[in-house]
């Protein structure tokens, strides 16, 4: 089984005296780079570490923060989450979303929705309910129970996304392969694990993790992949870390990769960074590819990624903004 | 935070030379000893039992016998799996249902679906596809893809399931509570957390769970509970253990139950019986009450619970077939 890391040289760095950490990705993938204009990609990061970051330098909590993140890029349509959603086999939209909030273990997750504009507002809605989990129709009519914002298909529509499903429905049996055409973005759509998620460490040292997805391209209708998943796609607890995953979505829910990292850190004594990469290397023995997001109660970041790259960015207290997409 | 362990005598049992095991149960809840009948739920657990015994007995798989001993429990209306799943607040059946295979990691998993005669052969065939977890209508289309037997509501009805609801209904604001009736089962059927589930260790060496509910009644369309998320409800790892839980699903989900069975043991070297309990404080300290069932690869069986009393079974080779409602 070849799979290889490609970790930053962030991927652990120690504070003095951390005050707030914020990390978000845009989803991991293959490509080679210099292939299409990486600037817009950068720039929707930016505006994603801006929004939560606004919360947090004005003391606001880390759960706030990470919602407030992924708020921005579902709004970004180059993202697969929100606006710019991947579409289904059916050639519809079912997003997923999820928050965890560490200090309390508390989690609100949706599954395959249709019309919220903001799917992680409504997981953020849920978690404030006596429920963890709500999926399709039950978990609309929640929404619409609690006033959130509904739009209709044509705002989560993208040309390039139907694009994407009608040239993988054109090839065999319409399984996810390689394709043979121009790429659009910097990391290769059709193998682009397109999820959103942010994890923050916030001045009064508690953590959180927001996860939204559009899932993958062609998926059969009803499928949930790990981002809604407490403990696969998103984790967060004080006492360890916030986690947040994106990739081949079944392997990372065969791995439990949130709890994973957890669990390795607070039973085994592993740091943030190879608690990170032990489970991601679980992901890859098992035949997955991805990355993940996490921040641990120190402030240290691991951004380790098994895959060509990971759209990602992170800023702390103090510290001007980074974004990155390849390994560098 | 007040909560207890009720564990058996059987909690930790050493094999010298384990063949295979098996452990089923039919759900943990509330309720003083003596209030009915409580022969049929005996005879329910043995049916299962005998049904997966089968299947070792021959040399069949872990999995394989997991599966025919949580079909035969949800074909019993006794139990809230399949055929008696309880309703939901709009007086419908949502189940949902999982697999998972200890040697490979693979999983499948169904939620909130309405006709599969059997969710969990659902959730089988779900690990056959390039999926882990399908839910609703793309979960049906799935089923019927696969030429899964459907039934109409009519089969999954049960006339004290209707009235179980209609009095909770009518309480204020049909919130689960303590309710003031006469008991129709050996456990508060309010206060019943009607999972069922089986885990298996083969002679080969292998481990495999299956769990099945018609989660909890008068709960929101779309909810989905603990049961049908690896890690959470329902785990199986050939390094360590075969696990499936019942109770109060949200705080299984919160505290990733499962996962953190395996974890113990495989990260901090706690022995099954350990692990298990120390996942289920970690669910009372969150609120929660029930039990796991739960295996390890030297056919140790663990079987404790917080809450009153859990519908339970176990059978080894070359034993007689074992079954219990209350701690005793």
């Amino acid at each position: 089984m070849g799979y290889s890391f490609y970790p930053t040289d962030l991927e652990e760095m120690r504070l003095t005296s951390p005050r707030y950490t914020l990390a978000v990705h845009g989803g991991a993938g293959t490509m080679a780079r210099g292939a299409t204009d990486e600037a817009p990609y950068h720039a929707g990061l930016r505006a994603a570490l801006a929004a939560g970051e606004t919360i947090l330098a004005q003391g606001g909590s880390a759960l706030d923060a990470v919602v407030a993140a992924v708020t921005a890029l579902e709004d970004e349509p180059l993202f697969n989450a929100g606006r710019g959603s991947v579409y289904t086999s059916t050639a519809e939209h079912e997003m997923d979303a999820a928050v965890m909030d560490g200090s309390t273990l508390a989690a609100g997750a949706v599954a395959t929705v249709r019309t919220p504009r903001n799917p992680v507002q409504l997981a953020r809605a849920v978690m404030d309910s006596r429920f963890v989990l709500l999926s399709g129709d039950g978990a609309e009519a929640f929404a619409r129970e609690h006033g959130l914002e509904a739009m209709p298909p044509a705002y989560f529509h993208t040309a390039h996304r139907l694009e994407q499903l009608q040239r993988l429905q054109a090839q065999e049996g319409g399984q996810r392969m390689q394709m043979d055409h121009a790429p659009t973005a910097p990391l290769d759509e059709t193998r682009k694990f397109g999820t959103v998620g942010a994890v923050a460490l916030d001045s009064t040292g508690h953590l959180a993790s927001a996860v939204s997805t559009g899932g993958m391209t062609n998926k059969h209708p009803g499928r949930i992949g790990d981002s809604p998943l407490v403990g696969a796609g998103i984790y967060a607890n004080d006492q360890s870390c916030a986690v947040c995953a994106t990739g081949s979505g079944e392997y990372f829910i065969r791995a439990c990769v949130g709890h994973d990292i957890h669990a390795r850190m607070a039973y085994a004594g592993a740091t943030l960074s190879e608690a990170s990469q032990a489970a991601l290397a679980q992901v890859g023995q098992l035949g997955g590819e991805g990355g993940v997001v996490a921040v641990d109660r120190q402030g240290n970041i691991a951004l380790p990624f098994i895959s060509a790259g990971m759209y990602r960015g992170w800023v702390r207290a103090g510290e001007a903004a980074q974004t990155r997409i390849f390994e560098d």
